[in-house]
């Protein structure tokens, strides 16, 4: 055999896989990795008995972290706090065992074990559907064979995988709360707005659709428009009067503020 | 003649338009207006002479306010402060006179003509293509034919146009602040962690795409996920810690602040 040819006997070996998890990233996780040739979820393990019918249908499930299978790789697919305590007591001694968070060090993992990240960046919503294609998956590891078969793994999910350091993931996840979850937030504020007003939301759709799809274009530095922008002192006043809720109100002003820091202010 | 006829007949005059202003609404209005048969602009007046030759080589221009040409329909496509200015300095009377502004009421325009509002609910940038189908346009006017004939344009633009009153006009350029001004800034805000560590902006683009996506099949207040929503107080003092940019850490806080009010501390 050449070593081409052995690359490709190593490149289409299976890795069995045990999920231990059972909320948003654990479910789509499973359902991402179903479809893949290379990943074979053999077990899912999860105290929420009732959280395990989903995957029951398909594939072995247990409410006993004691009495976990013997596989290549055990993903945790569960909060920050619960990677701690449930790799604590994990039984399994010289696994890949890999977590999916976005600030929680490799180090947080038992050093039984070799210790991997998986971390989606996707915010998973029961119900809805993701394409994984496109979602980017940030991996770590301890040495050069596990970036290899985590690299391998997340590359049978998506077009974008990411081997960057804890410092770097870390900062993407406070960038994601500001991208994805802040800005749901804003959103939420703009519905209730369009609410209050009897003007149905969906009137919105287009303009948040158009704000998101432009920055693929333009930095949105550039593409900041608004009454802080072009530092509309009187627009400003009006609106902040129309803002009865307090906090509202405090968002309004403070980001405006931020604004006028970034883009210097009366310019424009 | 049937009046079913005779209806035809009128929805099919064109009417003739003078559009006063030279910038991106302006520009955005006369590129959409052209793909139309029922408007027909005539002239474009404006204080910027250079400004004005991206309209010459297909349409009449002029720098003095005094030398409107005779049309329908004059469109003031001006910042907030220069519709009052212009409006109160026109030489035309007994006109349908429209200015294109979500903040400015009807009664900012000249009593000496027939006033009228035609607000299309979108963040324009220069040399960023729009699609106007897509486009929510607002009008008002003083009386149902001149609502007609806005209602007759508008829709000669976009699939979708709301009569609307001034109020709710009022409060949805507000809500449009929040969801395209506020949340545009926080890409910002993004982008700069992503460039400060290293890693690119395009690494967040599928999360913003999916964000924006998912509202309009999930309320925001049910997609809310993050530290924030699940009262993660560990993770968001490590946000804070990161965060050594005064006014981002105030915006992490205050926005934390008011989805914890908007969904109850602790749940989750």
């Amino acid at each position: 055999l050449k070593s081409g040819s052995l690359r490709i006997v190593v490149l289409l070996k299976m890795v069995s896989i045990v999920l231990i998890g059972t909320g948003n990233v654990a479910r789509h996780l499973y359902d991402a990795f179903r479809s893949t040739d290379f990943c074979n979820i053999i077990q899912v393990a999860g105290r929420n008995e009732h959280a395990l019918n989903y995957f029951k249908p398909r594939t072995a499930t247990s409410t006993n972290f004691r009495e976990l299978a013997d596989a290549d790789i055990y993903i945790i697919a569960l909060s920050d706090d619960a990677i701690n305590t449930v790799s604590d007591n994990l039984i399994v001694k010289n696994k890949l065992v890999v977590h999916t968070s976005g600030s929680v060090p490799l180090t947080a993992l038992p050093g039984t074990n070799r210790a991997g990240v998986l971390y989606p960046l996707q915010s998973f919503t029961r119900e809805f559907p993701v394409n994984f294609k496109e979602v980017p998956i940030c991996i770590e590891a301890g040495n050069r064979a596990d970036i290899e078969i985590l690299n391998k793994m997340a590359s049978a999910l998506s077009d974008r995988v990411y081997d960057i350091s804890y410092e770097q993931r870390k900062s993407l996840h406070l960038a994601a709360v500001f991208v994805n979850n802040f800005t749901n937030h804003l959103y939420a504020i703009g519905e209730d707005i369009c609410l209050e007003n009897n003007l149905p939301f969906s009137i919105l759709h287009p303009l948040i659709r158009e704000t998101s799809r432009k920055i693929e274009h333009v930095s949105p530095k550039d593409a900041q428009t608004g009454p802080a922008r072009r530092n509309d002192t009187g627009t400003m006043e009006k609106h902040l009067e129309e803002l009865d809720n307090a906090t509202r109100a405090e968002i309004y002003s403070l980001i405006s503020k931020s604004i006028r820091e970034t883009h210097g202010r009366g310019i424009d």
